[in-house]
């Protein structure tokens, strides 16, 4: 499923060569090779996918794909179009496929000699753009017209990039498709690896980041931000949303269109942002959340549960704005009264 | 108002153009032309400013710019030296003419073809200066003697870098005076855009920064820093002032001379800073407040009231710091003799 | 004791000229000069170290140092081998003789003109290692086999990197050893300054950062993290640690192995973290903290004291996490309790 534009897949691999790379035992024999690897919900009769953790279940009841990891208390719940491959730790199993099916995953600049091109003889950049010195363009690279790449930019091979989006200097760029009039401000880092790792008592095995990042169009992003590509699949940021300097945004976020994100905000990653919310600086947003349509979250707050569209939030954990500003003023009258009873009975 | 060193004014405009500009009404009928935009405090006869806000009727009062765009609440309150210009959301249109003056005030690097210099013929550097390879230095930048450029820095046009001052590899500096000593670490970007936006139902409309960033005199700046330009005034740092890495200082603050700035600080914008004030790490500051000369705020808080000259604060909201930890202590024995009460009476 | 393949030591100095840079008195007549600075447990004879608070006493008193710095309270805790030089702040005293004696100790890019190599001729570079362009390597940087150095990389003098190193574009490393497999994403900064002074009335002394920075083998950082290089010492990075995007780690930090630390946390310095802990996102750690092995550190929250190991601790300052969670239960029943009685009074 990773886009050949930015991924090599040097699959297919065997079953057998699945086994021997995980230790996982096939439920049956199987001549059909695996062609890639995904998630429950998007894999395809030639890929193999993992479940780990019966919260998923559902979803592997439901999958289409070809050959399935799992542990053996899930084996009963693969469904006749797979093979279950029965191991310990699916989610190291499934990385260990992955990293061999795609083992330059987390290259962004090529793992080859020289002839080295500033501009790559495949890339097309349109007319009126303006590319500065220093500037490293990959293979297939697209640029659209009346665009400015400043100095010292790196675009990773197959990324796209629209009209008028302009560019700061030393913005990096990989796995990415960027909208047209995107503004991206200096340092700022597109498209890198996610933080995803499998832990196990013998350490933390990465896992290869196959997804990409798609910013829609008239999106801005500030100064030395930095924006994951998704794991299997994207990281996205809709139409219209304004990020500002040093937010970080983790791989497989699906921000909507027209969201503002003030400064230093995280989100670590999976969470969905409904359009028009606005985040305020230093907010934290953990995993796997909503965050509404118009929701507005204050700054500092942390977000540890889904938040309704059109409310105000606030606090961490974060709560309806006027829950926070009571409870800190219900600390405050209760703080004042008993140092009063302290003093009145002749305490310090 | 905007440095001519750093933007090019494509005025004047006449008043019909701003009429189309903006669908703004004027009051009467003018034949001056506006030569600029500005802030109601500073703008002059040839000037438009633009009102939104009872809060600020005071300020209108007093303008001596030439027109005013204002909501029709807000007309009566135009001096009879400005003409008013009647629309629906004048810091909309106010942001339309303002970008329509400065129409490429957000780039770094010129929209122009080679011939590219690294170094700009105009440019002038002092003796002594060291200037490393892949070094870009635009139109009639100053660096005075014996100051240190690392590679890959990039010198936005019109900027000026004291003596014997460093700045480490990939620092990128536009719209910026730098006084003497100064030192900014790697990757720390100076004078890029600040995040300020008009917010309609239509998305967010970008308002030109047109201010600057001033460093005074032996200003450090961490690594991976954003210090984002002015509005329409400048973002002041004060003589002597430290910065930690990956704070981040939003347009229009002032800070005094001699503060200390911990990692990872972050302030939204327009705020004052006094002298030997001591901002720990993590702390976030909220728009238009005054932190007094001498002031200490805990790592980690967030400032959301103006705080008092030589006072020590912590918490969020941020208040003085005795109380936040006698708050602090309340909530753990209520918690503590509330689980008692429990246990007492049997319950989980 | 600064590592000279980092540092140039202009010394020795004698006692009349370490008299003449502080201001200091010698208890005694000493013909033996001062051949470097060193902190109090790990200076000899030829060393100068500094006793500043009553609370360094006994480290003091066992010191091998030839001679210190200290104010006179602290005179008759001086051993016998060392000569006590009387100052009012030995620190800033301290610090001015490592200025004097390492006056270019804050310089990433070497203060010298032309001709000026890419590629420092006594530089080695391993077989199948792939360099892209635009990359600085400085005099006697080492870089093993099969690693990858993305374009604007730059390698400060001295700096080693292991076999199979990933470094991403824009990548800044001074000051260093990276072991084999380490990851280094774009715009990372590794090594450059900690953030140290001597304050007093007329302002904040730099003090000269004299460490480096390990990161041992298959240790990964995110995009632009920052790591700070030791002050008298070392700031280390454990195997197989794992540090996600804009991490900030000051110095003199000893992280352990296969540590998991999320994006936008921030240590300021001197603490030491035990094997496998995991720091979560926007945590912040203040100095001089230990926290062991296995610790669990929920995210946002703000360590003020040493954490034992093996435990899950969360909010502000840190604690164990059920009474986090309880407290924050007991503030939101009290406060709707307060809210209802105030509801049957009939106030709002």
């Amino acid at each position: 499923m990773a886009d050949p534009r930015f991924f090599d897949n040097v699959g297919p691999f065997s079953h057998p060569r699945i086994a021997e790379l995980t230790g996982g035992k096939p439920a049956r024999a199987c001549e059909r090779s695996i062609a890639d690897v995904a998630a429950l919900d998007s894999a395809g009769p030639d890929h193999l996918s993992y479940c780990e953790g019966v919260k998923f279940r559902s979803a592997l009841e439901r999958t289409k794909a070809g050959a399935v990891l799992v542990s053996p208390a899930l084996e009963s719940s693969v469904p006749a179009t797979a093979i279950a491959i029965i191991c310990d730790q699916p989610s190291l199993a499934f990385a260990k496929v992955a990293t061999a099916m795609y083992p330059d995953a987390c290259l962004i600049w090529p793992r080859k000699k020289p002839p080295v091109h500033r501009i790559a003889p495949s890339a097309r950049v349109g007319e009126g753009t303006v590319i500065a010195p220093d500037v490293f363009i990959g293979e297939d690279v697209e640029i659209g017209d009346d665009s400015v790449i400043g100095p010292g930019v790196v675009l990773g091979r197959g990324v796209k990039i629209g009209r008028k989006a302009l560019l700061g200097p030393h913005v990096t760029i990989s796995h990415a498709l960027i909208g047209d009039r995107c503004i991206v401000q200096s340092g700022s880092r597109i498209g890198q690896d996610g933080f995803g790792y499998v832990s196990s008592a013998s350490g933390h095995f990465k896992i290869p980041q196959l997804g990409r990042v798609i910013l829609q169009d008239d999106v801005e992003v500030g100064a030395n931000a930095t924006i994951d590509r998704g794991a299997l699949s994207d990281t996205v940021v809709g139409e219209g949303t304004k990020i500002d300097n040093l937010v970080h945004i983790g791989h497989n976020n699906r921000i909507g269109r027209r969201v503002i994100i003030l400064a230093q905000s995280g989100f670590s990653g999976s969470c969905e942002f409904g359009d028009f919310a606005v985040i305020g600086g230093q907010v934290g947003v953990a995993d796997h959340l909503k965050i509404g349509a118009g929701t507005y979250v204050a700054s500092k707050s942390g977000v540890t549960r889904s938040l309704e569209a059109g409310k105000v939030y606030g606090g961490y954990p974060a709560r309806p704005i006027e829950q926070w500003r009571r409870e800190v003023g219900t600390l405050a009258r209760l703080t004042k009264s008993r140092s009063k009873n302290e003093r009145d009975n002749g305490k310090e």
